[in-house]
């Protein structure tokens, strides 16, 4: 790990310690998905070259990809004004980010009747990603 | 107010009531800010066709571009797949969402020898756009 560690002070890591992640594809400008990082994630992420999140279901960090092998190449690291979201522009290998197997998280769409529609295929099967 | 509000209940609001947001330019693909809604803020956005935030620093709703005229016509409203957070495709009036009067709220970038730099340029002078 590197001593230059300052930048990671700027961050406003909110009462849990966390920072809130925008995974944005850059090619296509796709939004992927939205998760969250720890210091140590965002340290990681930024030393090796793809991105660590901070799973807040199991507790510990979460190298995307580290089972389905869908990683994230990171291309950009942004901070908003208030410096306490962080933007990551990434390469999604496999073009799947989602855990259902789709492109992006962000499948579902609102309809002004008032209900929400998967309207993204499945890429692959969950089963076939999750063996 | 429409009856119909089945739709908000499928959303996972959090232990405060709220649901990130991403408000992504529709016509770019930039990610343009993050902020919260409740679920008001989420039924206003939907019926208005302007986007509604909760401000979590002032206690209340926020009509986006209030003060400064840089309101956000909603162009989607995505949700992602667990139900958790809403991405909210705009068109951005003024084409500045930031109160720095950038752009983009994510105007810094982090550089690999260990810092973090504004590299968006300012396109109107805050004191302009708030007077």
């Amino acid at each position: 790990m590197s001593e230059n560690t300052r930048w990671l002070n700027e961050v406003k890591w909110d009462e849990h310690g966390l920072v809130p992640v925008i995974a944005q594809e850059a090619s296509s400008g796709d939004v992927l998905m939205f998760a969250w990082m720890n210091r140590d994630a965002l340290q990681r992420t930024a030393e090796s070259g793809e991105a660590v999140y901070w799973s807040r279901s199991r507790r510990k960090l979460w190298h995307k990809g580290e089972e389905s092998g869908h990683v994230q190449k990171v291309v950009d690291i942004r901070i908003d004004c208030d410096n306490d979201v962080v933007l990551l522009k990434i390469e999604q290998v496999g073009g799947i980010a989602c855990h259902t197997g789709r492109h992006s998280c962000f499948f579902q769409k609102y309809f002004a009747d008032g209900h929400w529609q998967a309207i993204e295929p499945v890429l692959k099967d969950p089963q076939e990603i999750y063996k």
